[in-house]
């Protein structure tokens, strides 16, 4: 931690700072600059709250971690890749893992087909939404655990893995039952209550676009993040051009810059006919839509060392 | 809705889009401009998503809502103010309502003492975090129901009514049992399952800062929301100066300018100790501060035609 | 500057970036810590951009500065506030300083006319575009010298100073012979050329909002920027509460947050006949609106020691 | 243009609208809604201006632009694909243009040894700013006029082109004797005097990185704006991977990105000395990491018919 005194700060100011790093358990280093004073707080005492607490004391203008508060994720302990099994697909290998389906589930003719014809093009996990977390509660919120059903049924049918989304902690249990991966949206990043449901080391990462001025596209997809990611975190990411652009035409180029950006797989919306999708039917791509997408795809994966 | 075409859509395809409408229990409603066809969709169909899918449809350019999706809390339906009632205390009302206490309850002493010092000063409600959604796993996450039962403690012994935060569906039980107000953080605030399961026509509406690119502040304090919210929803509206500036030097001329702009009331954090906090302390006040803040806010609640 | 090396940084990167520093003119002061180690540049050098530079050495993750680049406008160098005079007018005193008029000059009737209106209800100083920064290249740009002519005939008639805006440094000698404050808009807030030929220490600073995710208004009025600034800076602060929210009906309370938050004075647009003005109809004040915002004003103004 | 009425406006406003927008030379096309009317306004007229300002008409809520506000540069008016010839170098044809050279031209040596680097690597086009638009007025501003004879050296010594930042119109008769092509920086993208001095149908548009939350990198590559601008506009789109990202290890992988998005250039920050930059260090690439950068994007080229 640094703590920043303001400038106009007292001897006594700065010497009740430092104690009180002391009192906590960490060696305080102050600088004296032209202007003011700054003061590290060194060691490994499990107080980082007391010392942002600082912030409250008189004469500090603020204090600032230097350090990145995520440990388990990151390279730094765990410098080497790590790889996620979901039956025969290996999330973080040589093997470029192509998730696709619809937004939400609608009914049993909509998803079989829809897994049937992606898997002819190269997906191995199906994706669908039982349960829809929208805004409006006057929107559609999904077919619930009649979805998770029609979604074993697919991977029944066709072999596939299943991934689909979960909101809280209850529908855990059952939303496990019926498929392989679970999936939480952006909605949901800080629901910590879920989270802890969750808790378990096998974290797929997804850049599915963040909020900008931009308005063209629905977000903004920010695919620097794909390296960024792979130089301070050992889990897979994968990326959603789909949602993260909203415009079905944005697709296949950003397929194809994914994996030149070196993601580890992709998430596609797919449907049998997007303008009567029930949800984001915009993005949606038909399934000779998402051949093409494949075809691109295939071409740029032996670039980067990969294959499906 | 309004549907635009793009500027190469054909007449098949505007035809198209007009029959989707009508099959969907709205009225089409063509214009045809220079370059492009724009279709307003008028009607009162329950069935908003189908035709925002048409953005999936060929041809079809933007899907665009012209009313605003919120209906029960909109002053179309209910033109007059909202009060909530809470013990002897009317938000919505002349009277202007002051929550104040610690961010997180820490001690017996610690939120009687403050309970006691922010009542004597004219705050009528206490508010006190027992249960803390903090990003990092690392970092203190409060005292629980332990913290609850400090806080119906505080209320006994001084009478006034109790505020805290509540982060999942299944903490609203106990929490209730304790305290007469339940808040939701801005975390929460599209957590639909914690929504739904607190689902009450009695909402106040909070403004504690909106993210934005201003590093100087915690957060932006969106001050026009406040007559803005006042036009167009019946509900209460309190300012959390704290929280949205981040520093307790703002504090004072932030109270007073929300009573200027017409807030019913604030939400203003008050610590016995602010540099020994558990969370937020470069933002609470000292019971003297706080003291002087509300000595501002009497002065300005005449000219709103409001009082204590 | 705090230069903070990556966790994997080696004895020798650290030793050379310490070299560097002392090659500069400053005094390196590292910090050993558990995970990492950062160095502090302590001196009076003039040599930042070779310290920032450091960025680019090996084991360098990143390099921030403490101190904020600003000296001439800080309180740190000039404590006591600064008063600009303009004729009778003095900013940053305890006169409460109003400057109205409409968006664009238009023509004599409209100026003529508004100036005697806002005058009257007790603006001092006037307001109109006579050059208009428009994005698009087919709106309207202004009447350009005519326009400021109007101005000047406005500025006889009335015995009110005048403000404009001026978009190039060309344009900055014609326009100060006929006007009195030369506005810099906010696309040419970095317009080092216009910035450089303007060069003058006598600057009012003035809040028009900010860009944000909030679409009901047109910016976000950052009120809290007002006693911040009175803080860090002794420059003059005024609000223009019609360009900040673009919404009529929000500039009388925004207003009176202005006087509660510590404004030194507020900027408001004003038209004989808003629906037909050429610019910014929507948040233009009748003259009769600007009368009541004047009242409430003024009701406010004795509460901080104010007057007009 | 359509305008949306306030669910309480009355007849007579509505009427009054409609007339308004026949003043115009626009036809008004009413749609009567269930709680509120929206009017088209259709035609040729050219008083986009005056159907705006009728935001500030009675019962009016907001007025709204269907058609973007570009006519010159969309694939409207012009579908085919414009390239543009600097010397033997053609933009927006199967040849992919690769820019690179340092921030700022600092030395003779510096210039010319660059230049030759990254043009045996494959650039053909030489970058190197003479004029800096730093934000503060502390830092380095470049050589000036000595910066472009350097610059004009180093052409005559290796046979490229050169692309130089010009920041003001007096500046422009100068820039344009030494270089070939002229650069506007994002702080200048609405300097309208400088765009009207520049004005020439010959645009090259450059996405450099947007302005969001995320803090990992220097800015946000909107990639997706790549196939999002081949589709709308006709102009060739270069992208620069360097100042987007600010960070040396992301510009091999963002530039593979680019190629696969369909991007017709690259602009690359490269340095002798990254460390002793006088500006940008931390995103600049040495000659060999250049060299590695080429490597990448040349094995991708093909795949989308492209070459060097």
């Amino acid at each position: 931690m640094i703590i920043s005194m303001k400038p106009e700060a007292t001897k006594e100011q700065i010497e009740h700072v430092c104690e009180k790093i002391r009192s906590y358990g960490y060696i305080p280093h102050p600088i004296y600059g032209e202007t003011r004073t700054v003061i590290g707080a060194v060691g490994s005492g499990n107080n980082r709250a007391a010392l942002q607490a600082l912030e409250g004391a008189p004469g500090v203008e603020s204090v600032v971690a230097i350090r990145q508060p995520f440990k388990l994720v990151g390279r730094e302990l765990k410098p080497q890749k790590s790889t996620i099994r979901v039956g025969e697909v290996v999330l973080g290998s040589h093997q470029f893992v192509v998730i696709a389906g619809p937004c939400s589930v609608e009914s049993r003719e909509q998803i079989v087909a829809t897994a049937r014809a992606v898997r002819a093009a190269g997906a191995t996990i199906l994706r669908g939404g039982a349960y829809k977390p929208r805004t409006s509660p006057y929107d559609f919120q999904g077919l619930e655990e009649e979805g998770l059903k029609l979604l074993a049924e697919a991977r029944e049918t066709t072999g596939m893995r299943v991934c689909t989304e979960v909101m809280t902690p209850e529908q855990v249990e059952l939303v496990e039952r019926y498929t392989d991966i679970l999936q939480v949206g952006a909605r949901n990043m800080q629901n910590f209550a879920l989270l802890k449901r969750l808790g378990n080391p096998q974290v797929i990462l997804c850049e599915r676009g963040i909020r900008t001025f931009e308005t063209m596209t629905r977000n903004t997809l920010d695919i620097a993040a794909v390296p960024l990611l792979n130089e301070i975190s050992h889990l897979p990411v994968v990326v959603d051009p789909s949602h993260a652009t909203g415009k079905r035409s944005l697709v296949a180029p950003m397929a194809k810059a994914a994996v030149a950006a070196g993601a580890d797989g992709l998430i596609v919306e797919v449907h049998p006919n997007p303008e009567e999708a029930w949800s984001d039917g915009a993005q949606s791509l038909t399934f000779q839509e998402f051949e093409l997408v494949m075809e691109g795809v295939k071409k740029y994966l032996p670039l980067e060392q990969k294959h499906l």
